[in-house]
């Protein structure tokens, strides 16, 4: 089933409220769940599902996100938490007991999956886990990469990306046009092709731990560098304070899988108010993991150009 | 006068409590206004001086601080700020004229400064300011930086660079030793020698306009690449919240020059008990204009690494 | 020139945004500033008028919020500000100046303004300023109420008061109709009559200065009881967190004529969003000033009584 | 055991860090939990005990808090909560078999306690809880308070308190001493005679639930009442603003038992800070529930006389 368009649309809300976790990355693993369970769970109804189960182990984040996603889309199905079922739990004690009881009925899964990592991968960015990327004093050049090439091994010329935002949202990528799915797919490849960095995330999850993981996400990377120009451009100091409250609660509101509860709601209707009408295009030069800003235009700046300019570095 | 001892206690606070303003940056023009005033005062006072004067313009944020550090550090002497003077004013309409005044008095000035450009340099950072930069469209390339390589004219090969923090601050870096100035000089020729990128900024000045600067500050941008991952592992989730509100207060407090007010004194003593203990060392590669980290050791991590390492991702 | 009507519906907006200020006071002065440049503004220009003027005196809060409103409301009008133009100054120096030139027009101002004291009073409240009531050791007591009795002086017996909110806003007070005017008039009354108790206020002004002052609202304290408690029971956690820091910004944002500001309305949005479909009614005893909840009934309350009521109370 | 010296030691932060939960109200319970388990724990250790238990059952927040006290002031000890134990659960289903079994074996509990109900009380104060009052048309009118009177059964005249703060802290309640045991039984007991009014409260459970309880709290009501306004004249804005903040942190970290993790200490420090100097007197009036204030002195306020007082209400 192709989730690419509701996951695209997830992306560009990522973007347009900076929604981004714990030290600032994104949590693109957070956003494909939320996705998932809104985009299938009617699919499922529809089939006459009346039980929703997920294979989630306990530990993580996502058994949460699963949960309250699943109650408040598909509030009527009943749930199937194996981790939380003794009787599950002493059939299969572990991931191994359970894909050998998958093997056993004939079906085959993804082998790429091992009990010591784990990849969560979609349009808007891979996550990373495992036994040895957990020890802090790993290096990330342990890691390899899904899409993103390591800065070094990057083109030996710069690539030159513009990104025009419309109403407070990406509007365009190097001719992609206005189509979510195109935007993403074309700043991911971009940002990939020239190691537009991963990020290395200590994660203070919703269930208590605390652990580190690597994002790769070139291309929200990517166009977040534009975008926070235009920010910063057509702000006043007060909405820009208050963009930043709000996308720290809707940060939030995506790890913890509360993007539809009331209070993320009120967030994004503030931020729609304050970036609703905010546009501009600017022109960026990636190379080697480095993205530079060449020039840019602001539809609407409230940038006042008078003190140099207008000779205001005189006495009066 | 050498005030580089004092001016590197000051950017050493900066990193400490990451004061950065609007966006992201290091006001170190900011930071030096608070060093000036604080270190001279009490030496003009032990010369008998009876009034302070100085000579900012209209329009900007250094008339702000020059009165407000002189109203707390000095507060018995007199000021003379000739744009605010009407007497002055008719006297010297401009910049112009008043260099044409010190002239005819035999006396010479720096002649790099002109009506046009505004430049701050000091050991934390420099900032630029002109009639062309403050234009949004003109390119941050337009400008000659003071200390930096552009990132594409850096050494072919990666430098190695390993900051270690003890108690919340820089205790070495690349075996400079724990002296401020020591280590916040070889981080600025690291950190220019590579193209440690500059921050393009636009401000939201204390006096209410807003407009457009470029910021080198080499060191402190490369030192808080090590700085951050630091905080990121050894707080956990409430403190970590705190230290970003506080910080933020902070940062807000030296672009006003409240850095000696008692809600920034609070947030100094708030920060202190978080970081006191911090400790770590952080190696980082850095090569044309890209910081990566190479390996990290933290003192007390919050980072339990239960997850995967320890079979976490079982089902129970 | 009747405003009530536009006054009372921006009192409805205090409440529902609790747009209080400095303590939690109804800075109804304030919000008497908005209204009045808002509404004169228009009719001035429909008659030809060019230039707005307005007789604050310098260290209010006054002229800040003329010029900010009137840069807002009318911009196109020329603005004379009498103190602060050293023409006027030199011709008026004071208040008395003044007062003795508009008698020597043969024009009448109410003789109850002094230079001592200074009262504002509008549908919504009133504030009481005087060179007495400055000083912090000068009891309230000393003043002399415009509206309200001294609790003391109330009624013997209690007055029951129900208020029922529909869609986040006032829709009758015993039986008053949903007409602000309405309601906000008998709200009035009942608080005053029974010695709702005046606000003790210390100000820090938008210029700077911080003095004291006494507000009398007894309308709106009365009617945010009632609010508060409906708002208790019908926002989640998470809500009622987010309610409480927008309300702030819109506490400051009124007090500092910042109302019409693009982050005032994303925070008016914000709030529309949580409290938009927020109702029910909470029945008031009101008596000497003490105002109690007899019972309420909320439209959709998040309170899950699932702890005794359902054998919480258990181990299980 | 007597831990009346503790408990008036806890209450005495709470009121000097203004930690109230919630809508503002003092949860006298949580900070019960604090001092049971940080005064209890190292005798039991002294004792030999190796195990820590407690009695708490399912849904509410005091599970949450001696687990948490309990790991961090007593981490050596095992742990248990029999409400979580398969086999405890079987032999005791609920409280009723729980107290059969207690009397089987000779012992006597308290009679008070049932099912329906829960009363939690300590010198600070007490808190309420029923099946009846969860339903929020219940009025609070039903409940029996356990120590105050209703506001019109209070005595006929007023009664005069002078409160005295110094360096932050209650120094004197009407002549009472530093001692906190007696500031605090003294407010207690005159709040509780004049009907200080009752706080009737929705919480947010650290579980998830939402519940409705009453919660007395005479002396703290009372003397928020002096602090509160001391706190307003002494700190300037921005102080005010960073205080307001750090008290809310500190209002959570105790309802959900934080009060020993770093970020509460950081926020005590910020707030030490701020109001380690400040001090005055606050003379109020207590009578049938309302709490007027007759005069204040303050050791050292911001607020500058400087408007009326001085001729501010001039032209210049």
């Amino acid at each position: 089933m192709d989730l690419r368009s509701p996951m695209a649309a997830v992306a560009s809300d990522l973007l347009r409220y900076r929604a981004r976790h714990d030290g600032g990355y994104w949590n693109t693993t957070g956003a494909a769940r939320f996705v998932l369970v809104s985009e299938l769970a009617p699919l499922m109804r529809a089939d006459g599902c009346q039980t929703f189960a997920h294979g989630c182990v306990g530990g993580g984040n996502d058994q949460r996100r699963f949960a309250r996603y699943g109650a408040q889309v598909a509030p009527g199905l009943s749930v199937i938490e194996p981790w939380t079922n003794p009787q599950a739990l002493e059939r299969f004690p572990d991931r191994e007991a359970m894909l050998a009881a998958v093997a056993e009925h004939g079906l085959r899964l993804d082998p790429g999956s091992s009990a010591e990592r784990s990849t969560d991968a979609n349009l808007a960015g891979i996550s990373h886990e495992s036994a040895e990327l957990e020890d802090l004093e790993t290096p990330v050049t342990r890691l390899r990469p899904r899409w993103s090439n390591w800065p070094g091994q990057g083109p030996a010329e710069p690539e030159t990306v513009t990104v025009t935002f419309l109403d407070g949202r990406v509007a365009d990528v190097n001719g992609s046009g206005p189509d979510p799915v195109a935007w993403m797919t074309l700043a991911n490849e971009i940002g990939a092709r020239h190691g537009v960095w991963l990020r290395d995330v200590v994660e203070r999850r919703i269930i208590g731990t605390v652990c580190r993981g690597i994002y790769e996400a070139p291309g929200l990377e990517l166009l977040e560098r534009a975008w926070s120009r235009i920010l910063q451009a057509s702000l006043d100091a007060a909405g820009r304070e208050l963009y930043d409250r709000l996308a720290a609660v809707l940060g939030a509101a995506m790890y913890e899988a509360r993007w539809l509860e009331p209070a993320a709601q009120a967030a994004r209707d503030g931020i729609d108010r304050l970036v609703g009408e905010v546009g501009g295009s600017v022109t960026l030069s990636v190379h080697r993991g480095l993205v530079q800003v060449e020039r840019m235009k602001v539809a609407s700046a409230v940038v006042q150009q008078t003190r140099f300019g207008s000779g205001g570095n005189r006495w009066s």
